[in-house]
């Protein structure tokens, strides 16, 4: 089947008597029917099956995912998923930057190839569904390619990205952001990056030869579980994503004046934690004035010299704005700046705020995002636009090409915990998702 | 000469000549003269000598006072004071307790006895006037009592409290509130309670005898530093002290939800901090909005986790009031007990607010307060009613007799601290104030 007819056939069109019967097995009674109905489909049976095969990959025995990259369950994993690969007719092999890369042939010679992937290195003591989910959807997307005998346009690359939970190794080397002295850091497993890059058959001397040029990849795509609660509380199906915030943080110094708090009369305080208490008050209602999906969080807070009968006389709290830009972040801030301004005048104190954090905004692709929504419209997804207040790959693959990404529901937006769980019926929908963006992707991208 | 005699001598209508001239020893050229326009003073000369060989007692290289109760330090100073107290007639004895009481005889057999006095121990590194100052005034007026062969209608006793710093302990004595736990409790010098009670002269197996039943004082006088800076800031040389305010103290959790900050929009939070800083700012808000002197404090916080980018689940905090009766603290508190109540329904939260200290409200004796004013209007000082935020051992006895206390100026308010220093002329002023108040408690008390 040429992609002209594939395409016909993914919309609902086509019938499933085009497809090769052989490249059936595995399906149960009925879903040749259901295909009929609603065009091609990833099998979720598979998919679910090899997210369990996975798991079992370094599970602690009260459940965790203790895979964290560079252990020998991470070596295990990836051992895992490139046999997967083989099956699904990629040609895995590993870069400079110890990414597994399994390729795929496109039918037009000369184009760059479109990538999709994520990561299945965990935090210690995690859960099972952030970035398996998207990894192990990927694959999936190509073995379904491969049993139709499909071929893209665009060859394929599906990736699975090094060291993400330890500070987005892998795909930070694609964009040449990896520092000489990030090497050097030990990482959760107890190995320095170095040896891990090592370890994993890439070569941390060489790494500078790991960085994709620009154009050198069309477009990039990630499924991930949402790691918070807006899908699973509003019902929504599908998160179309519309970046990746950009995240500031600041460490904010109130300075009052420590006294007595038996003999200091209320009107001649200068108390540092009132003042902060306004300023926290302040970030909330800027946040919440100023229309948009961005966040703003005071998380931390001390005062001192922090006893009861001492009225405080310095408070250190930090500051974070998240938001789909830098510009959005900078604004407000700049309204909260003036707002702690005017607590210090007013409380006779005042305020110092020092960034000490930057990680820059990654916006997704328009065209990816509508791209999303129709694959989602078509399969009869409920589904919803929202920023990614987490950090991904595709943070880092934003600045090489243009990326769609897809967020499915995780139950009680729990993540970073065994706790965290996505639904079999959610997985499969949003590899369904992947599978029709990356299409609409190839027939649409230069 | 008789005491009505003294007494119109004291308010300046007796003259000089009625003195034995014997008496005037030590005094200044040019005192005389003086003492004849303003009537009896006290010697500033030789109290601000007596301080200063106090203040050698026990003094660091660096010039803070460092003579915490049961030192040798404090043992020395005892022994100074002591002699001090022979030298001004009065005859001292320990107590069963450890306090020092000298004591002189009235002219009215039967009367119970007006007592003064203060303490002499210090806080670790402390500064040398909160304690002394009172102390050595206190036996200054026996002095010149003596001196002037004054004898009073009721009975003096010139009262050195034994570690006031350390937990009131000789004042508490008193009024039978040192239970036997606390005797095993380590004090600054290294030994417990009841090792320095002994040490001192006193019988810590024995210490209910050390309780004054109920009449067994008629009177109780303290001048004392003020600790704050209120009489400093405002410029008045005497403060007329309505009591020493209770202080009740609360362990407050705010328990929300913690989440990511990065993906939990605003309108989906259970901020614990920010109904917290809420909190802070309805307890000064309802604080200055109740009329009077007490005082409400939020001296410690902390958010958990407490990460920049993590929502807090939960805060911490004290809650201390200050005022000079426990219902104005029962009120003060309810109203923000309900402050509290209304910002967990509008944030998500809730509040828990347990109460881990208490200390009585010891209010002055009116009576004594307007002798304080009349001594320092005779006297052309400037003065003012003011709460003491700070405890003293009057706050002790004033559970056994009424109870006046006179406040002289704190530079900067500093107290606690090698930099605590009161004028000399605040000093001497202080001392005419405590001895006329004495005068006229012995005129007008039972």
């Amino acid at each position: 089947m040429n992609r002209r007819d594939f395409h016909r056939h993914v919309v609902g069109i086509a019938s499933v008597a085009a497809l090769d019967p052989g490249s059936l097995r595995g399906l149960m009674p009925g879903t040749a029917e259901r295909r009929r109905q609603v065009g091609l489909q990833v099998d979720g049976a598979r998919l679910s099956e090899n997210l369990q095969s996975l798991a079992a990959i370094g599970r602690t025995p009260d459940g965790a995912a203790m895979r964290v990259a560079y252990s020998e369950a991470d070596l295990e994993a990836r051992q895992f998923v490139t046999e997967l690969m083989r099956k699904a007719g990629l040609a895995p092999s590993v870069d400079l930057a110890g990414n597994i890369i399994g390729r795929r042939d496109g039918t037009v010679s000369g184009l760059a190839p479109l990538m999709l992937g994520s990561h299945i290195d965990s935090v210690p003591q995690g859960g099972h569904y952030d970035g398996p989910v998207g990894t192990l959807a990927a694959v999936e997307v190509a073995y379904l390619l491969e049993e139709n005998a499909i071929q893209t346009r665009h060859p394929l690359e599906v990736v699975v990205f090094q060291n993400e939970e330890g500070g987005k190794t892998g795909s930070r080397a694609l964009i040449g952001e990896v520092r000489t002295a990030e090497l050097d850091l030990e990482t959760a497993s107890g190995r320095t990056i170095r040896e891990g890059i090592r370890l994993l058959g890439g070569d941390p001397d060489r790494l500078d030869e790991a960085q994709r040029p620009p154009g050198d990849i069309v477009g990039f795509l990630e499924l991930h579980v949402e790691q918070g609660a807006v899908l699973d509380r509003t019902g929504t199906e599908i998160g179309v994503v519309e970046g990746i915030v950009g995240i500031r943080r600041w460490a904010v110094t109130v300075t009052g004046a420590a006294n007595h708090a038996g003999t200091t009369p209320m009107d001649q305080r200068r108390d540092a934690l009132l003042a902060a208490a306004g300023f926290v008050q302040e970030v909330n209602r800027v946040a919440r004035a100023v229309p948009g999906s961005h966040v703003a969080t005071v998380g931390r807070i001390e005062a001192f010299p922090g006893a009861p009968n001492v009225i405080p006389g310095q408070v250190r709290l930090s500051l974070e704005i998240r938001a789909l830009t830098m510009d959005r972040i900078a604004e407000l801030f700049e309204l909260m700046r003036r707002e702690a301004e005017r607590l210090g005048e007013e409380t006779g104190t005042s305020f110092d705020l020092e960034g000490f954090y930057e990680s820059h905004a990654a916006p997704t692709d328009e065209r990816m995002r509508r791209l999303v929504e129709a694959a989602a419209e078509e399969l009869g997804l409920s589904r919803r636009r929202m920023p990614s207040g987490a950090g991904h790959d595709a943070q880092s693959m934003a600045r090489l090409a243009p990326v769609g990404m897809i967020f499915i529901p995780s139950v009680g937006g729990i993540s970073h915990s065994p706790e965290e769980y996505s639904r079999p019926e959610h997985i499969e929908a949003g590899a369904n998702v992947l599978l029709r963006t990356l299409l609409g992707a190839d027939e649409t991208l230069p």
